[in-house]
């Protein structure tokens, strides 16, 4: 049907593919600065639905919203040792303000774990004031010498969450809830992407934390991206911000704190995660509109058949866009709809129409099927619900697919040539990571045998999950 | 009832007063970089109620949400000359990233007229391109010399609006509709905030504007402040970014473009339009609670009661809050509540309990009434419709009673040091402007006789509204 295709093909050249769906898909283009982006109205349709499912499952895990301010004063990176030595490479730097040099420079965010804890520190008084629960949306800056739209940009758009606790096991507790209640819960249910709940061995660790979290998606060419991470920073930025609160007995403490963030990275895991060689393919939560709704030709009697579904559409509750025709050819027009992922097309032509019938099509696999006009709202209804569960599973069958158990490092380096390995963590050890190193390859996480998150990675019988990744 | 004020009179001190509000009722901090903001969580509960409000109204205007980066190379905001020249004393400018001195300096932005358009010349081609109606919300930077929170702060979060037309007619017709449509009809439905509508005098206008809407509200000082902003920007930006497009007559022509902006300086405006010498007032309708129920005392029977009172809200479809009396006394805990201005106080007590009564208080007019256990969702749902539209009107009429027709300038300059002024832009003139602002004064806005919006300062009989202003 498509015909020939607008988009270099997948098994030619993935990064190649992906820069052409950025791109035909209208999702997002280079900015002027260097390594910066401009999200266009599709790709920010489609942000703003991730956004508004990550925020109403984090509202229900109990954290407020606030915003801090974007300039933090260049001292405060400096008072945790390794969250300086990770960020400063990546840090923009603001040295003129107000027509005038400024006595302290200040720097964009690369993340907000300091000024958010210089606040902490004011606002916890005592046991009562804990946990503290707060998340912001917001931008942020990390220099970027080989950015890549959506996946590593200089600035790019994200959730973070910090909390501060009165214990280890709270904050380890919160962590862990975040990851399964928020991040996981959302990657399933929203992104229909299945990922590899684990902790990162220590030398993938955020700059800070004693303990990340994370989630590692497959993408179609067989890499990892990793979509959301969580982290334990023990009593790191409660020390050096001096965030402590006095405890029922009077005594002042340290507090726990943690921090974890998603970003618009995942519209970027997104797009590798499902697309195809004719574009994207978005699950109906995610999509701008589930449905389109296509006039063949510009036909008195089609446009009026378009309107009674869009009505039937409205009234299911079916968000919808309507192509009436008007632009270009019908084979073009339904390119650029499957370039852009629609899960569902209706096609309302009139040799069908004359026998009250139109065709609808799944973006995901392509059937097409002959439904009575007052049939189409009912039926397209049931079927975004079929889609969202079908590409889940089909998502994690071709990952399972390619994730093979190994026994040996260089099986392992095999396996994850175009896919996943997993390997027993005491076989790898720190010269099995400078091995994997050696041929692009991480360990991207740490997990049980029965898939479980791991509380640290002393644990024993660990598995690793290796693999090439973005 | 509330004893002693926690705050500084509104007489006695305005601007302390409002200080007081944002601290005590943790609206916002400082943050430590000269001029930025902490927005707590409670403040920022309210702004993410006015941005859902006021996002749904830009999209039902037909703009999409977009977003472009924060960084703008130095040369673009030289293209427009007024531009330029309007917003340099207040950039804030990166000279190093990544560890390097940039060969281009790199300003953040402080509004995005240049860089957007310099991506609508990119995207539009013909006229069938146009309208192209786009919105982004973002953080933007101004330096401050004299911050104050939400008021003037030189990091603030806001909706930037930005459309390219093929006629001036087209272009002055939408951001007229804009006005109106998104941001009197939310001040009006949702702030429950009277303005005076109309445009800028020239000397007013945004640097590069041709003609700049307003919606002037009177706070409880009886000064003006500027609520929201529309710009025509004619054909300035389209010349500077070369934002052309093919006529249906195959001709090249320049754009029409406007932009149009609402910022956290409204969550101020809230403050200042309601407040009383208690603290805030909410109306319902932005009201983070719009309920508190508050238990007298920890009390079996009385937590149940709340409890029942509760779930009855919730099927009523009520958001509220839950004071259970565990932190502080009574007295304490209502005026915590008074200071957040929540609007209505369902206070359950053993005594009224054992009858099947609780009081309901108005925050709005202190009113208190006993209503039965049973009737309690059904009064508070339908008092919350009464209080949203009591405050409008409530506010128009402190505005009506402060705002006085006058003949000479000397007596705009009396009415003007506790209220609005208006009077024939004709008896103004330029040097009137010079005689107003030796007085701190300015005109806020040129109205037609009837209230109406003109489409030039030039236009015969405009009335010039008068006042001090923020």
């Amino acid at each position: 049907m498509a015909g020939p295709s607008v988009l270099t093909p997948q098994s030619e050249d993935f990064p190649k593919w992906y820069q052409d769906v950025v791109a035909k898909a209208e999702m997002a283009d280079n900015g002027p600065v260097r390594g910066t982006m401009v999200i266009r109205p599709y790709g920010y349709a489609i942000w703003e639905r991730i956004q508004s499912a990550i925020d109403e499952r984090i509202k229900r895990a109990g954290a407020q919203n606030a915003y801090f301010p974007l300039f933090i004063p260049e001292s405060y990176l400096s008072r945790e040792a390794e969250h300086v030595e990770g960020f400063s490479p990546e840090l923009a730097v603001v040295t003129h303000a107000g027509g005038e040099l400024l006595a302290e420079p200040v720097v964009v965010r690369p993340t907000s774990e300091t000024v958010i804890g210089e606040f902490m520190a004011k606002w916890i008084q005592s046991y009562r004031d804990l946990p503290l629960l707060l998340n912001q949306w917001a931008n942020v800056v990390r220099w970027e010498l080989r950015p890549r739209l959506f996946l590593r940009s200089s600035e790019f758009l994200w959730q973070e969450g910090h909390t501060a606790h009165a214990t280890a096991e709270d904050a380890s507790a919160y962590a862990l809830t975040i990851h399964h209640q928020v991040y996981n819960d959302f990657l399933e249910r929203v992104l229909a992407v299945p990922t590899f709940l684990g902790i990162k061995p220590p030398s993938e660790r955020f700059a800070g934390a004693t303990n990340t979290l994370t989630c590692e998606g497959m993408m179609r060419d067989g890499k990892a991206l990793q979509m959301a991470t969580s982290h334990e920073l023990g009593q790191n930025f409660a020390r050096a911000f001096d965030i402590v609160y006095q405890s029922e007995e009077g005594q002042s403490e340290l507090c726990f704190t943690t921090s974890w963030g998603a970003s618009t990275r995942l519209v970027g895991g997104l797009i590798m995660a499902h697309g195809d060689d004719n574009g994207l393919v978005l699950p109906p939560a995610v999509a701008p509109w589930p449905v389109v709704i296509v006039a063949v030709r510009e036909d008195t009697a089609v446009l009026a058949a378009c309107g009674e579904i869009g009505q039937a559409l409205e009234t299911a509750g079916v968000r919808f866009q309507l192509d009436d025709g008007r632009r270009g050819s019908f084979g073009r027009r339904v390119t650029d709809w499957e370039v852009k992922g629609v899960p569902v097309r209706v096609e309302v032509g009139p040799r069908d129409l004359a026998q009250g019938l139109v065709t609808v099509v799944r973006r995901d696999t392509g059937e097409k099927s002959v439904v009575s006009l007052e049939e189409v709202a009912r039926v397209v209804a049931q079927l975004l619900g079929e889609i969202q569960g079908d590409m889940y599973e089909a998502a994690r069958a071709f990952r399972d697919d390619r994730t093979h158990d190994v026994s040996t490092l260089e099986d392992a380096i095999v396996a994850a040539q175009r896919g996943f390995a997993r390997l027993t963590w005491d076989v790898v050890g720190e010269s099995g990571e400078a091995r994997l190193k050696a041929e692009a390859m991480t360990v991207r996480c740490l997990q049980r045998a029965d898939g479980s998150i791991p509380q640290h990675e002393g644990e024993p019988h660990l598995i690793a999950i290796i693999a090439k990744s973005y």
